[in-house]
């Protein structure tokens, strides 16, 4: 099967290089054209637009930074636009919001394309070990087709719906995450203040009923105030505010998220936001530095 | 090794059942002495009263219902102060509040006992099968003395530090619990709203870094509106409310758990007090039945 | 002064039916036209079209009902645009958001006229009494000039600086009458359930520090379970959401307001959206029937 | 009318001297007996202990700082206790918790003598002018008979049945000033931080619906950061978390008040307790030292 793949940064690099050791023939683009080498090393042919693998493709997946990215490969000039046409698929697994994902997903059915959102959950090592989520929605036969790609890159893939449906779970996982983590940083705080180990909290939490990779990943490093940003605070922060917003949308009350979600906007106006999710931890503790950075 | 076991209900009677399995020589008592039978026909002996078991046993454990039934065992006529004495360890592995745990560890040590606090994590099923996590506190010697107890019994056992550290622990546990419960049934009650299936939901939370044991115990329970009491409503919310407490305590500021609590309150103002915790579900949703019971 | 005014609902009837009586020139216009005959009597020239008012008159106020009325008068057929030209000023002075605003102000400003912002609070009575508090913010120069007109309409006009800043102001206030009305619907519930009078809880609270005239006015009518709805609570929820938002941008934590907006949130799940903003006191008590609404 | 009075702080000295003013006459104790000394040259006469005044006065009244105060009038040698006797009354007005109370309470009645709990809301410049609000609560006879002392003392008294909902009272109306003070530190945050000015925030609501004295005495202090103790925070933290209590005896879901307990709580880990509870506005912004006292 051949595939084209646009956006070659730290995920789409592992995930076009898996493709290719399972035997795809895989067609890349990146924006720094230099990225490629690595991947034809291993034995993907080079586009030199977006616009010349989708011409050149049947099926081409993207898996780009942002949103800003995700649209800029699908309307800037030499596009995806400017070729996607009948027969053809678009996958676009990069994290984009919902309303970005409907705009792609329109402009490319007006172009007689097929859509599929697939957003992921997962980083660096569940790429390369083909161990991702993929949250995809939009055009079920494209999914069905598209099917054996997701088998090689994911532990498992889930078909949601319409399009918007995929970022809309990502939402939901991601709110309760940071819910999660602000409960596990009250829980650490009140352990340490009223002499207990913090360590020992965690070594409790991981045998019951509450255990998780989540503290079991973060806890220790939190408890040496270490937050290398695995998933950025300030991303962490919209997912919440963005669910927030879903929540208001179909008048769904959650005082939980909402508490979180101040949490967190405390933290990156302590400058936290570029550290991990988990350095809402210092803002528990009261020993973020005071200020007010945005 | 001989030891004393006070408590036959569901949680003792799998304990003391499981030692004599392991070798130990058992003596049992129970409010209700018909209640020893079973275990008489697996080996043990009967104590006639708290004090006759103390009396013959060097090491006697405690698993009572509650704080009034633990302080009834050891201060009321034929009770354990009447024979404790120096040489002989007392280890109250009932849940009581911090409090309860003092009084009873003071009386001990005045008549020159030596106490343990140690509470478990577990139900039923841990119990039967020596997987309890035990959280001692108290008598350091103690703790090492009645160790191959431990091992027999749980899983894990802790020992941290003197007395009440072991129903502290058990609180913070709870309180982490609790906000866990708030974030999944918010999550649930957004997907569902939102169009997104809560029972694929569950499936993604699953497989990925937030994946822990009482989302895939109680989630789909959860879904049908189904809350057998494993833990009730009201008790959750009374540790929650003690946790809050302790952080007042030791001015530590705990906006998530301080929202469990108010959601968990919400819950027992609908009459769901006597649900399992995971009924705050139904506060989310906004389903509970109208109304105000306490 | 000659003035045009555009928009005759119950505001402006009563703000343009004052300019009149205070001498002032007024031609009127209005969707309905068959609205503008009261005001004719009073002494007031009819606009046919929104272009002709301003095409009359140096000076045109509006009063309309929302951001799409704001827009449409402006822009479509016969709007606003059409004749507006340097050395006109168009004074909005409805209750719409900062982006509507800033949409409607850059029209004005790019077909050479200039543009005041101008949002009030106080509804019909004190509109009908020249005692609107006037939120202006946009053209120093036309706040200058127009302050006569101001000065019949309100008891206290401000100006706040550039366009935006008027609807920014009014979110505030909202936010903080949100969190009050909050404030007061547990203090009335806590009272009830604890054995206290509401009725005497609201006549210690108007003797006291805390004394103001949203409580004076809503609180008896709130122990009455009566809302007729002088502020939507659908948009007051809307309200203190945008002031979230705006905290958001600027990186402030709100919990206060957070947990409020989840309240009224709440109450528009409960179907109480269209009530006054005082029936998020029947979410308190969980008295509103149970269901979802949106 | 003859009377007793125990207890010459600031607010004791300035009621017992409005007393003497209008025609009492006043037998003053005070445990440093030289500050009796002002109200002697006023015409008072000296009691040498509790016991004493309350053997010469049929009525006697108590404003001590703090319940460890009014039970040691009460309970310790040469305390009201020992010559409390049926015809004789005694009248509470020190602020203390419904426990202190009820146990003042009922060692008075158990000696034949009737009491009556009336704390009080105002400080000492009302007390002085006789502008206090008299919350009582106890016998509905004694509060009869003392009326005419009330009178003198207050603007104001209530009659709310049963020992202890004087204190309850007080409680609820301070959980709703904290939680009104947390709005307007919000809101002065937030205008602040989106480019209005603090200043005009206030005189903008000191127009409106929500104008009440506190925001108008405080309010400029804070944007000051001035926060003389007027009531100290670590006080207004207390009652607000005793109004949470009242609230979880009842089952009362108060989510606006928890999440200001929780804030008030962060100010008293950053070492804020001893100012005016306003000081809270310091958390708010962020501004506050890292650090954390109790």
């Amino acid at each position: 099967m051949e595939v084209g793949f646009l956006g070659l940064g730290i995920m789409g690099k592992a995930m076009a290089s898996r493709l290719l050791k399972h035997g795809f023939r895989v067609t890349v683009w990146n924006r720094t054209l230099s990225k490629c080498e690595e991947l034809v090393e291993q034995g993907a042919s080079i586009g030199e637009t977006p616009a010349l693998v989708v011409k050149k493709c049947k099926y081409t997946i993207a898996m780009l930074s942002d949103p800003a990215a995700a649209l800029s490969v699908v309307f800037d000039k030499d596009g995806v636009l400017e070729q996607i046409s009948e027969g053809k698929g678009y996958i676009d697994m990069s994290t984009v919001d919902a309303e970005t994902s409907s705009k792609i997903s329109e402009a490319i059915i007006r172009k007689g394309g097929s859509f599929l959102e697939a957003p992921v959950s997962g980083s660096k090592k569940p790429a390369e070990d083909g161990q991702l989520i993929i949250l995809s929605a939009g055009d079920k036969a494209l999914y069905e087709v598209i099917l054996p790609v997701f088998d090689v890159l994911g532990k498992k893939s889930f078909f949601l719906g319409e399009v918007g449906k995929g970022a809309r779970m990502k939402l939901v996982v991601n709110m309760i995450m940071g819910s999660m983590m602000n409960a596990l940083s009250e829980g650490l705080c009140l352990a340490d203040k009223s002499g207990l180990s913090p360590q020992t909290l965690l070594d409790v939490l991981d045998l019951g009923a509450c255990s998780n990779p989540m503290f079991k990943l973060k806890g220790p490093a939190m408890i040496e105030s270490k937050y290398p940003p695995a998933f950025p605070l300030k991303h962490q922060q919209k997912d919440v505010r963005l669910a927030l917003c879903l929540g208001d949308e179909h008048a769904v009350s959650m005082p939980i998220a909402a508490a979180s979600n101040e949490a967190f906007k405390k933290a990156r106006s302590h400058g936290l936001g570029d550290l991990d999710f988990s350095a809402v931890y210092e803002i528990v503790k009261g020993t973020a530095p005071s200020g007010n950075a945005a």
